[in-house]
């Protein structure tokens, strides 16, 4: 029996209410929208936190509130939050909400470009976000956009900056990142040691595609507005967040395959390390 | 026959006199090692000013002596300057050697990182700096250090702003970028459309592999102490410029390959449009 990650991202950084009246943008909208998804299953939130104005932010006191309630309503939902620098490069910002001990958060592995605007993660700044998220018992989810970030996330592993469990989340089909061919999958999936846990993210176009090929072969999915906002192929429909994961869901259903969940990771022996700061 | 592009580095941005005596950093010092190696069997000389200090510059003053002296001695060479940004962000300074029309000049297809430091290549950085090569009748030199870089290459070309002749450098064996392994090489070169011109170097270690395997599939080389400054794998034995590209030589001689030269890119089509600036 496949046990499939589902790793929901129903955020971003990017959506708005004006692309789409569907993205949950409030606390209390991510909440709920997070809580639907947990209902449904899923085994892993991934949370960006947004100003009441709609831009994202780092500041603490909003993902306490998002952390708080996801808690409340999801018993052992794996809570991911974002350290991205995309909008606020400081590292103090960017480590933030460390100081409250969501059971993961994402760490990319280098800088990049994004069609409009170049995301900019120093050497530096990667390796005091792993030792902050080491310190505070977060495990890393390593956000990989190319294959020279795989590269890296091995480097840092070698080096002992990055200790287990081992959580990559390869993201496809940015426009200045590796895309959802096969022979680029293949190639990566080369690169990612045997036994660490993996999830599949298709940008845009190519979520569908990246859901349906994990779920086929057994890995993770990330599933959610945070990459694509649409729901068919001729972008005709917008989707909600819970559209994407019913679809998520029939696929699984038609490859038999289960849900992983946090329980689950005890099977893998990474129990305790991966969710000690699950309420 | 297989003709081979050999790109000439003999500077870059990080050696040292401390880390070898051997890197040439007056305009003086990177004529001679230019010309000798001209005088060998090179194909294009990519060349970074320093400062008198040692540090690297953007400066056109010095950028100038530089190409004067390498036109003087070498004639129907290929010169190809640097738009790097890496410690000169803004675009007036990238592009402040673009004034002297050089042949070429490199343009890196998005932000990444080397093993210690950030560099930032913004989309609009991008596209400000092909504009203006294209005004002033610059070739680029498309460095990627992976995929997505190859891809957004594409996307350039796609919207018209990149315009042939197209001339790739790929880069393989920097920490967060594509690894000297065949199958990372494969799909990268997979990316690459047909009838381009390719290049391979290799940073590091990997410099005498990626040599070879150019060599011996008929594609352009980088040789210099730009990307790697030892001559043997024990690294007992500093490189001089002309020691690598002896070896080079060699390598070719053994495979029955001549030298590209500019007056082949008129067999391609590429003549007027390429060297028109040549002297």
């Amino acid at each position: 029996m496949k046990k499939i990650i589902i790793n929901f991202c129903p955020t971003g950084m990017v959506p708005t209410k004006e692309l789409t009246k569907y993205v949950p943008i409030s606390p209390q909208e991510i909440i709920e929208d997070t809580h639907r998804a947990f209902e449904m299953g899923i085994t892993i939130a991934h949370l960006h936190a947004r100003e009441a104005s709609g831009v994202p932010t780092y500041k603490s006191a909003i993902y306490r509130d998002i952390f708080e309630g996801v808690r409340k309503h999801c018993p052992g939902l794996i809570i991911c939050g974002s350290s991205s620098g995309r909008n606020f490069p400081e590292i103090e910002k960017r480590s933030e909400l460390l100081e409250l001990r969501p059971d993961m958060c994402s760490l990319t592995l280098s800088s990049l470009n994004f069609i409009n605007q170049a995301s900019i993660n120093d050497p530096e700044i990667i390796i005091a976000l792993a030792e902050k998220m080491k310190e505070k018992g977060v495990v890393p989810e390593l956000e990989c956009f190319n294959l020279g970030m795989i590269n890296y996330g091995k480097y840092l592993i070698k080096k002992g900056i990055l200790e287990g469990p081992f959580y990559w989340n390869l993201l496809f089909g940015n426009i200045a990142g590796f895309q959802a061919s096969f022979a680029q999958i293949g190639v990566a999936m080369q690169e990612i040691p045997v036994n660490h846990m993996v999830s599949f993210a298709g940008l845009g176009d190519c979520q569908l595609q990246m859901n349906s090929l994990a779920i086929s072969f057994g890995y993770g999915v990330r599933i959610g507005l945070e990459d694509n906002i649409w729901f068919d192929a001729k972008k005709t429909k917008k989707a909600s967040n819970l559209d994407l994961l019913t679809r998520v869901h029939g696929l699984m259903e038609i490859h038999e395959a289960e849900l992983f969940q946090s329980e689950d990771l005890g099977t893998l022996g990474f129990y305790n390390s991966f969710n000690q700061n699950l309420v």
